[in-house]
C-alpha cells in the first residue's frame, strides 16, 4: 500500500504566512499529524503533494522517508494526485488522505484499507445529521455504491441522504492510473475532481465499499481558525479521556493541553490548567498542582508540584517539593527530596538528595551537593558577560541569604556562607566564611523630605 | 432618532450595592455597552432615565452626550418613558432600549429603525424554544400583529406561541407621546406598562412591523448574577470568535477573556487562559504564552511571551522575549530584541535594544541602553521612603548580580559593576566599579546547634 | 433512622492503590460526602461496611460517631448490608447509600425516608433517557411498583421503561432483616443481591414508594476517572451556580473551584481560574483576580487581589492589594492597607497598617509595625540551618533594597536601613543604619573575553 497526502492547499481562510498543512494541533503540523498516522499503516511509500509555501512544507518535515510532488497550479483535487503517480509503483493499493484532516485514526484506515480487498475501491463515508454542502453517496436498493453526487447537482430525494463522501479512499493504483488519466476538468470550476473516478469504477465494473470512522471528528478538515480552534478541542479531549482511561485523575478534562506524549504512571494526578509538551513522564502518585507548564520533562515517584511550576528539560527525582512559582530550565538534575521554593530559577544544575533552594534564588550552573541549605535570595553569578562558569557546593554546605557566589567557584562541605557575603574565592569546607562590612549607625541623619 | 434607555431598576437579585445597569460584561457597565450601541447608530439624543443608584449611574457615565431623566418611583416601563419625554424632540422617531439589555447589536437596531420606517410602530421579537413567560405575539391569518398578549393572559392556543417581545421598539416621537398619555396602571402591579402601547396602535390604525435579530443572546436581559455570567461568557465567545475570523489562532476560544479592545495583526497565536484588559495591540507573529495577563499593551512584530507574564502599560518593540513570570508595569518601554526573564519586574522605565534583565530583578524608574546586561538580583533602589529617583545605565555596562543602583545614579557605558555592589555614586564608563568586603574565613566557628 | 454506607467496593478500573470510597471529588473523599450528607439527616447511627482497602478507609475516617463492619469477601449488596446488620439496632428505619454515589442532596433522602413513613419500602428511582443497562421499575396500571426487572431480564417493553432503580432505599429495619435472611445467590454471579428485597416487599404486601431525586447527577456512581472527573465538575457548577445565587460574580463559573467551603459577603468578584481550599471567607467588595489559589484564608472588606496570588494559611485585613504574584505563607497576618507585591513571600509575620513589601522579598518570621517600608529584594535570614529566629520591625521604619536582616534582630522606629546593608545587630530607632564596604573603580580592568 502506497500513501498519496495532498497538501498543496493555500488555505486564504487561515490569514497567514504558514501554509495550511503546518498549522498546528497540538503543537505540531496538521500535516504531521496525517504523516504519523500514515506510517503506522507501515505503507510502502508516501508521497506528499505540496504547492504553496512548499519550501516551508519541505523544511518543516525533512523526514528521509518521504516522496514529494509538487502540484505547481491548484487544478483540483484530480489534479493533485496526477502529479503524485510518478512516485507511485505500478502496484497494489493507493491510499489518498488530506494534509488538512488532521485527525483521522489509523484503524479507521486499516478498515478502509481492508475494505478495498486490494481490488476495489474503498470509500471512507460519514454520516451526518446535517450533510449540507457535501457529495452524498447514491446507493442502488441493494445499498451498492452508484455514484456521489454533489450538492448542486442532487435531487430534492438526494439531499435528504445523511451518508457523505469525505474524500479518503483506497484503489489498487493500476486503476487509479487510469481513471486520472481519463478525468476531465469540463466544469464550472475547470478543475479535475477526484471524486469523478467513482462514477468511472461504476461504469467499469469495479465494486465501490465505503468504510466509516468511529467518529465523525476523525473526517474533519480545516479551512480557517475556527475550525483549527474546534480539531484542537476535539484532539486535546481525546486525549484527555486516554488519560483518564489510564487510570489518571483530571480535576478537569477540559482544562488541560497535551502537546506532545505525556506518560503517567498510576495514581497520577494532575490539577486543572497544566499543559504538557513535548516527551513528559510522571512517576507513581505524582501530584501536579494547577497551572503548570511541563515540556520534556521526567518527574519520579512521589514528587509534588504546587500551582505555577515552570519546568522545561528537567529531570526531578522522587520526592521532591516544587513550587510554586518555581522554574526549572533544561539540564536541571533534581534528586530525592529536594525542595525548590518560589521564585526560584535552577538552570543547567545538579541538586543532590535533600537539597533546599526555597526562595528567591538563582542556581545555575552549579554542582550542589546534598542536603545543602541555599537560602533566599541566594545567586550563583555564573556570567561574566561573555562566559559562563561553574559553582561547586559541597554536601551540608549552608549558605546564608542574599550570598552571591562569583563562579568559578567552590564551597566545601559542610561550609557555612554568612547572609549578604559575595564569595568570590573557593571556600573552605566546615568553616564560617563572610565578606561583610561592619554594622554602623550615622549620627545626624535626617529622613529625606519630600521635594516638590 | 433619539434613543430612550430605561436604566432605573434596582437589581435587588443581584445582591450588590451597584446598581444593576453598571453590573459589568467585559469589566464594563451593561449600561455602557447600551450606550456605545446607541451611539453607533448616530441618534440625534440619548436620554437615561435612572432610578436607584442613580448618583451612582451618573457619576459612572459623565459622557456630555447623555440626556439624565430620574425616575424616582419604579411604576413600571410606560412610566418610565415617560420620565424622558421631556428630554425628547416632537418629530422623527424614538427607539427604546433597556440598560440591563447589554448585548443587542446596533445591526439588529438599525433594522428596526428601518422597519418602523418613520410611520410604524416597529417591534423587536424573538423567537424562543421555551417562550413561557414571556409576552406572546398574536397576529391575524395574514401575519399582522393584533396584540401583545401577556402569560397569565394568554389562551392555552396562545401559550403555543413562540414569537416573544424582548420590550424594544421603535416608534414615531408624536405617537408615542399621545399614547403614553393614555396609559393607565389599572392592573394588579398598580403599573403603566409600555407594552399597552401596542394595543393603542393597533386601535389607531397604525401599522406593528416586527424584525428580529440574528441571535436570541442579544436580547437577553440580567436579573441575577447567573444571568450576568451567562452573557459574560456570551459575549466573550463572540468576540473569540471574531479574533478567529480575523485569522487569529487561539488555543481555546473558550479560555480567553477581552475587557476592551485587542487589535491583532496576522499569525499572532494566543495560548490558553490569557487576558486583555484595555486597548491591546499585537504585531505580526507575536505569540502570547499561556496565563498572561496584558492590560494597555503595545507588542511589536515577532515579540514571544512566554506564560504567567503580566504586563500593564507597556510598549514592547519587536522581537522581545518576556517571561514566563514577568512583569512589566505602566511606563516600561522595551526596545528591540530586549529580554526579560523569570520574576523580574520593569517600572517606568526604558530599556534599550538587545538589553537583558533575565533573572529576579526590580527596574523602576530607570533609562537603560542598549546591550545592557542586568544581573540576577539586580535592584535600582529609586525610592528613598518619600521622593523617586532615577536611573541611568549607559550602552553595553553590565551590572553585576544582585547589585543595587541607589539612584539618583549613573553607570557609564561599557562599566562593569562587580556582582554585590552597592552602587551610591556614579560609576565611570569602562571601569570595573564595585563595594565589596574581603572575604574571609573565621576560625573556631561551631555549627549552629538545634535549640530546644 | 440507622444508615448503612455500602463502600467495600475494589475499584479496579480506577487503576489506583486509594480504594475506589477515598478517591475524592472537590478535594474530599467520596465517602466522607456520603457521611456528611448523612448526617446532616441525624440518624441514628452510621455503619460503614468496608472491605478492599479497609484499613486505609478507615484511617481516613477516624471519626467517632461512624460503626464499622466488614465485608471481607466482595458477595453482593445483600451480603454487604448482612454484614451491617449487627450494629443495627432492632426498630425504626434503615436507609442504604453507597460510598462511591457522592452527590445525593440531603434533601431528597429526607424526601426518601418520608415516603417509607415508617413501614413502607421506599426506593430511590431516576428517570433516565437512555435507562439501557439500569433495572427498570415495573409498576402495574395503577402505578403500583411490582418489581425491578434487570436489564438481561426484561422484556421488549420492559426495555422502554425510563424509570430505574439507583440502588438507594430506606425501609423498617424489622423487615430488611427478615428479608436479608431469605436472599439466596443462586444466579450468574453467585452473588446475594439487595435488589430482591423489593419483590420480597411486594410478595409481603409491604408497599414499594418511590421518590425521585430532583436532578439525574444526585443518583450518578463512580466507577473510573472518567466518571469522577464527570462528577467533579458537576459538583463544582452546583457550587458555582451557588455562589451566583448568593450574589457573588463569577466571570466564569466553568472556571472555578472549590475545594472546601467559601463564604462571600456582598459584591465579592471572582476572576477566571480561581481555586479554593479549605475554608475561605472573603469580606464585602473583595475582589479576588485571576488564577489565585487561596487556601484556609480570610480576607476582610475592600482587598484586591491581584492575579497570580498563592496564599495558605493567611488572614488579611481591609483594604490590603496583593499581588500579582505574591505569596502568603501559613501564620500570615496582614493589617489593613498592606500592600505586598511581586514575587514576595511572607511567613509566620505580622505586617501592621499601611505597611508595604513591593517588590521581590522575604519576610519570615517577623513582627513587622505599621507603614513600614520593605524595600525589594529585603530578605529576613530567620534561620541558622537548625533554628528559626524572629525578626522585630518597628512602626515607620524603612528597609533599604536588599538588605538582609539576620534574624533575631530588632529594627527600631522609624529606622532607617540603607541600601544593600547586612544588619545582625538591632538598629535603633530614628537613625540612618548601613553597612557598606566603599565604593571603589578599580584602574587597569579589562573586560572578559570570550573562552574558547
Amino acid at each position: 500500500m502506497q500513501v498519496i497526502i495532498l497538501a498543496a492547499g493555500q488555505g486564504k481562510r487561515m490569514h497567514s504566512r504558514l501554509p495550511k498543512v503546518l498549522q498546528p494541533i497540538a503543537g505540531q503540523a496538521m500535516l504531521k499529524h496525517v504523516i504519523n498516522t500514515a506510517r503506522a499503516l507501515q505503507p510502502e511509500s508516501i508521497c506528499v503533494v505540496f504547492g504553496h509555501g512548499g519550501d516551508q512544507v519541505r523544511a518543516a518535515l525533512p523526514d528521509a522517508d518521504l516522496a514529494w510532488a509538487e502540484q505547481a497550479q491548484q487544478l483540483g483535487t484530480g489534479h493533485a494526485v496526477q502529479q503524485a503517480m510518478p512516485h507511485i509503483a505500478d502496484h497494489g493499493l493507493a491510499l489518498i488522505l488530506y494534509g488538512d484532516v488532521p485527525l483521522t485514526r489509523a484503524d479507521t484506515l486499516s478498515g478502509l484499507v481492508q475494505a478495498s480487498a486490494g481490488e476495489h475501491l474503498a470509500l471512507l463515508t460519514v454520516t451526518l445529521e446535517e450533510p449540507k454542502g457535501y457529495g452524498r453517496i447514491v446507493r442502488d436498493d441493494a445499498g451498492k455504491v452508484l455514484a456521489i453526487v454533489e450538492e448542486k447537482d442532487a435531487s430534492p430525494a438526494q439531499r435528504e441522504i445523511c451518508e457523505v463522501n469525505t474524500g479518503i479512499l483506497c484503489v489498487p493504483v493500476a486503476r487509479l492510473r487510469g481513471w486520472l488519466a481519463r478525468l476531465s476538468n469540463n466544469n464550472a470550476q475547470g478543475e479535475y475532481y477526484l471524486t469523478d473516478i467513482i462514477a468511472m469504477a461504476v461504469a467499469d465494473g469495479v465494486q465501490v465499499k465505503t468504510s466509516q470512522p468511529a467518529a465523525v471528528w476523525e473526517t474533519l478538515g480545516v479551512n480557517n481558525k475556527q475550525q483549527l480552534a474546534e480539531l484542537e478541542r476535539i484532539h486535546q479531549r481525546n486525549i484527555a479521556n486516554r488519560l483518564l482511561e489510564g487510570g489518571v485523575t483530571l480535576i478537569d478534562p477540559a482544562r488541560i493541553d497535551v502537546r506532545g506524549e505525556l506518560r503517567c504512571a498510576n495514581d497520577v494526578e494532575i490539577d486543572v490548567g497544566c499543559i504538557f509538551e513535548g516527551t513528559v513522564e510522571l512517576g507513581e502518585g505524582v501530584r501536579i498542582g494547577a497551572y503548570c507548564v511541563l515540556r520534556n520533562v521526567s518527574i519520579a515517584a512521589g514528587t509534588q508540584l504546587s500551582p505555577f511550576c515552570h519546568l522545561d528539560g528537567a529531570q526531578v527525582d522522587t520526592h521532591c517539593s516544587i513550587g510554586p512559582f518555581a522554574r526549572l530550565r533544561p539540564g536541571t538534575q533534581l534528586g530525592q527530596d529536594v525542595h525548590v521554593g518560589n521564585f526560584v530559577e535552577i538552570k543547567n544544575s545538579h541538586l543532590g538528595d535533600g537539597t533546599k533552594a526555597g526562595h528567591l534564588a538563582y542556581v545555575g550552573d552549579a554542582e550542589v551537593g546534598r542536603e545543602v541549605n541555599i537560602g533566599a535570595g541566594v545567586i550563583t553569578a555564573n556570567y561574566d558577560g561573555v562566559n559562563k562558569h561553574r559553582t561547586l557546593i559541597g554536601d551540608q554546605a549552608f549558605i546564608g541569604s542574599d550570598s552571591q557566589l562569583i563562579a568559578p567557584v567552590s564551597i566545601g562541605e559542610g561550609a557555612f556562607i554568612a547572609a549578604g557575603s559575595t564569595i568570590s574565592r573557593n571556600a573552605p569546607e566546615k568553616e564560617l566564611t563572610l565578606s561583610r562590612a561592619r554594622q554602623v549607625t550615622l549620627p545626624g541623619w535626617k529622613r529625606p523630605v519630600k521635594k516638590s
